[in-house]
């Protein structure tokens, strides 16, 4: 019996979810993907969406795990963000029931409030918890549309930042100016390095930098065809820049998406940092631990 | 006859033109605009759209002198850059008449290129031209879209500066999430010094300042109906930072439009920068000046 399900994970953002059948031991049995994202289920029906996804598992008494933007205000329903420092304990001790549920948990978010700072997590926690351990201590980097940066201290999250740059890169490339001069759209590596190098020589900030794409398009010092990497070697480099400030690290943990991780690799190696990568199962990891954390597994109750 | 006109001064921008019929002294003797900026004009014809708007001027004989995007790629004709350091005698000596025309000229427009940076203006120089003198310095500031703050000594632009500020603005606030919690559009004074407070006293950069839009939206921070003017503040604040720690001035000349140049002499005046405006008839000394010294106003010649 080692191998029948206990849990239902579920990483459901923006817009797209990812559900699991996780053993007890944290085996993925079966993997599920839907582009049903909060902002794309038909009518906000998240009731809906959720049994025609997962219902067959969840009628055979399963519980289910959820993470991400299911629990924002847009989602399912809100979990009250958990401030930082926060760790696996803080996140069981604080899971959301969304009303009119049976065996359903939400994994609420953190938030961050320093002085003038504020910020917020929701998904990433999860995946953190994941791999850094009940003791670990790591700066995590997560890639993409909001890149964190992330300290862990003894397993505890202490202090993050969240980067724009993913979407920065995606409504400059298709809004402004910057596209215009912009052609095809295979890679180019030389144009991901020269926006890295100019970032990292650059003395003057994002802003002031950015008009560089179409200076040097004009002139031809970056052909065409290499601007889009170009900017985005730029935005990644200015993030690693302003984040490397604020989390001094000689290694660090980098989560995500094969080909967005391997430009951050990239980007974090020519900046003399070393790179330990974890993949997409992060998620996974977390949700079996917080889930047996908080006595959730069905093989772990009596 | 002293106030016969002279000559016809056009600055073409990208969405909008304007023109203005010149006495010899500089006096504005009609002004006429339109909406035809140089990416509205109905299947690019040009001289079609000039000779709606000026037709009549132009038959009488007069020299006509037009400054902006008209001189682009995507213009008229397209009248090289000329390399800084440059003044009003290297402009008048770079005027460009677009083929199959009678007295019509293009100002150039001015590129630098120092070490890695690149950067472009077009328009600004005339506007810079009219305002500073033969032999001004100063440390100019023309807000817009793209913002640039310019150095100029003894008459001589000898380095400058671009920031994407308007742009940014315009594509984060209706492409990107950070709209999303914006409501209203009542001008926001508190809001928008909240931004200036956040850029001026952050120690980190843009790329991870922009998000904080969000996260103090999401916890009332920030009312919905200031959020639009924080952004502003924001990036204002942060082009300022940037823009001071390249080009120290205790005192700029500002060049634009009232409204917005009122934030910026609210965001200098925080800086501890003293402010001296001015308006829109920048544009049309420049061109005069300029006019008179390639020999092209009509009274000037024999």
């Amino acid at each position: 019996m080692t191998h029948s399900p206990a849990l239902i994970g579920i990483d459901w953002g923006t817009t797209s979810l990812r559900a699991w059948a996780i053993a007890a031991d944290g085996q993925v049995l079966e993997t599920r993907r839907r582009d049903l994202g909060i902002l794309r289920v038909p009518g906000g029906d998240f009731p809906a969406a959720f049994a025609e996804c997962v219902g067959d598992w969840h009628s055979l008494g399963l519980p289910v795990l959820m993470s991400g933007m299911i629990g924002s205000r847009q989602g399912w329903a809100e979990a009250a963000y958990v401030p930082c420092p926060a760790d696996t304990a803080s996140l069981a001790a604080h899971l959301l029931r969304p009303p009119g549920t049976e065996r359903v948990w939400i994994v609420p978010g953190l938030s961050l409030s320093d002085g003038a700072r504020r910020d917020v997590m929701r998904g990433e926690e999860t995946q953190i918890a994941g791999v850094v351990g009940e003791d670990g201590s790591a700066t995590v980097v997560l890639p993409g549309t909001h890149s964190k940066w992330v300290r862990v201290e003894g397993g505890r999250i202490t202090d993050f930042a969240t980067f724009m740059t993913g979407e920065l890169f995606d409504v400059l490339a298709k809004h402004s100016i910057l596209g215009r001069l912009m052609t095809g759209d295979a890679p180019s590596d030389a144009g991901f390095r020269q926006g890295l190098d100019v970032a990292r020589s650059g003395d003057g900030g994002l802003s002031g930098a950015l008009f560089s794409v179409r200076a040097l398009g004009l002139f031809g010092d970056v052909p065409a065809d290499a601007l889009r990497d170009y900017l985005s070697g730029l935005l990644i480099g200015h993030e690693l820049r302003e984040a490397l400030a604020r989390f001094p690290a000689s290694e660090v943990l980098l989560i995500g998406a094969a080909s967005l991780a391997q430009r951050y690799e990239t980007a974090l190696q020519a900046a003399g940092v070393g790179v330990k990568c974890e993949g997409e199962s992060a998620a996974v990891k977390g949700l079996s631990g917080i889930a047996a954390r908080a006595g959730l597994l069905k093989d772990a109750r009596p």
